[in-house]
């Protein structure tokens, strides 16, 4: 397969680096082909602005989505961007490694997301209508591929568990598995998470790389989060709500896993 | 009262530009005072680095952590955080107006969380033993000030509700809200959130400038969300889970709301 690893810590020697060089040496020792882009090494340009495009804006005013759409279409993109968008279409399976900060990812890697994920190419993709509201959830430029996150937490598991004061993992993750990597197309994994990342030795850092290792190499075999898909009847459109018949006890974000 | 707005949108002629205009407006003229970190505008650095502190790493590595942390304690933080914390201590209130992009905020505001919120500052305040987990969830720092978000979204409010297949709306906030406001010591109001923004005509504009308004002039009033404090009992530390007898029905984000 070809996997690309966007990865986002700004100290290489740090576990996150560690668990990033683990893991390319073991998909590539695996036969697979590798690219990594290495967020912070790279100097990524974080705030999404008008400086996107490689022409001003249409109108006086900069906006977000339509000069994003202008420059997609019209070639116009700065070319990182362009060249992100290249090995998301080359990659089969993409990998986000990040340590959760404030319960998200890095400024960094939004700025991934929302710099690379041009109108035209994450969104906007398809027909919209009042009776059909584009290619997304489980549709879109990016499906067939898989996706992962590899997360540190620098938390304990039970502060992310069910009743945990943080909230559960899974529910602080939705927004970026269903709302960023399944929108667009891909099939997502569940996740690989690292709490207590304080408190790694060289005997947990082995216990984590053999855990790690086997998430890898069932990458191809692993079952997909079993998100609903959009246009496959589980929603009206366009209030985009579940019908009533689906899962009719459940509200929140398990209502959309089947 | 002292107000901080903080502010993130590349276009002022936006509709968040209107509506951050409307809002110092009406807060000065009800006698407030205020000040607006305007991120795009003051080219605000979105990715915490080495580069935050005034000096280099106390180690060969960099740790976001241990050294914000001595920048912190030691007046070595670079001086854009520093001001914005001093914004902070000023301020009785705090507003974070944005797009969500991404079903979060955009980068660059997330990043001027992770590099103000410094290490002794916003985390690691208090006590941290195994039977006293820091002052935080209700206690810290920005104990006793109050928060409040100001969203705009794309997508129609059937889209976020409790069905919705964006996820409810408070869900999605709820990192936000309970992880990166209430974690510090706000008393956070229920959001102004703003939908289907492509759609704002005059008419509609004077409408929600109405429904701002006067959540805008009801801010000392407005009863916040009754997030559970973490060391008032509902909790077992170090676990961090709810005690059995708290809301013994109730998982995920919700339980923790009185």
């Amino acid at each position: 397969m070809n996997i690309l690893v966007v990865y986002a810590h700004p100290e290489p020697r740090s576990l996150n680096g560690s668990l990033r060089n683990f893991s390319v040496k073991r998909l590539e020792e695996a036969g697979h082909a590798v690219q990594v882009s290495d967020l912070y090494a790279m100097n990524w340009k974080a705030s999404l602005d008008a400086n996107d495009s490689r022409v001003a804006p249409r109108d006086l005013r900069f906006d977000p989505s339509l000069d994003s759409k202008h420059a997609f279409e019209h070639g116009l993109q700065s070319e990182d961007i362009a060249r992100e968008q290249e090995k998301l279409r080359w990659a089969d399976t993409l990998i986000l490694q990040f340590p959760l900060w404030w319960f998200s990812m890095p400024a960094i890697l939004k700025g991934w997301v929302e710099r690379v994920y041009a109108y035209g190419f994450a969104y906007g993709v398809g027909e919209h209508s009042d009776a059909r509201w584009g290619d997304r959830y489980g549709e879109g430029t990016l499906a067939g591929k898989r996706a992962m996150l590899v997360v540190t937490v620098g938390g304990w598991e039970s502060h992310y568990s069910a009743r945990g004061i943080n909230g559960p993992i899974d529910d602080i993750l939705f927004p970026i598995h269903h709302g960023i990597l399944y929108y667009p197309g891909f099939d997502v994994l569940p996740p690989f998470v690292v709490y207590r990342t304080g408190r790694t030795d060289e005997a947990r850092f082995a216990t984590l790389c053999d855990e790690l290792g086997r998430r890898l190499d069932d990458l191809a075999n692993t079952a997909p989060i079993a998100f609903r898909p959009q246009n496959a009847g589980a929603y009206d459109i366009p209030a985009l709500t579940l019908r009533p018949e689906i899962a009719p006890e459940m509200n929140g974000f398990a209502a959309h896993i089947g």
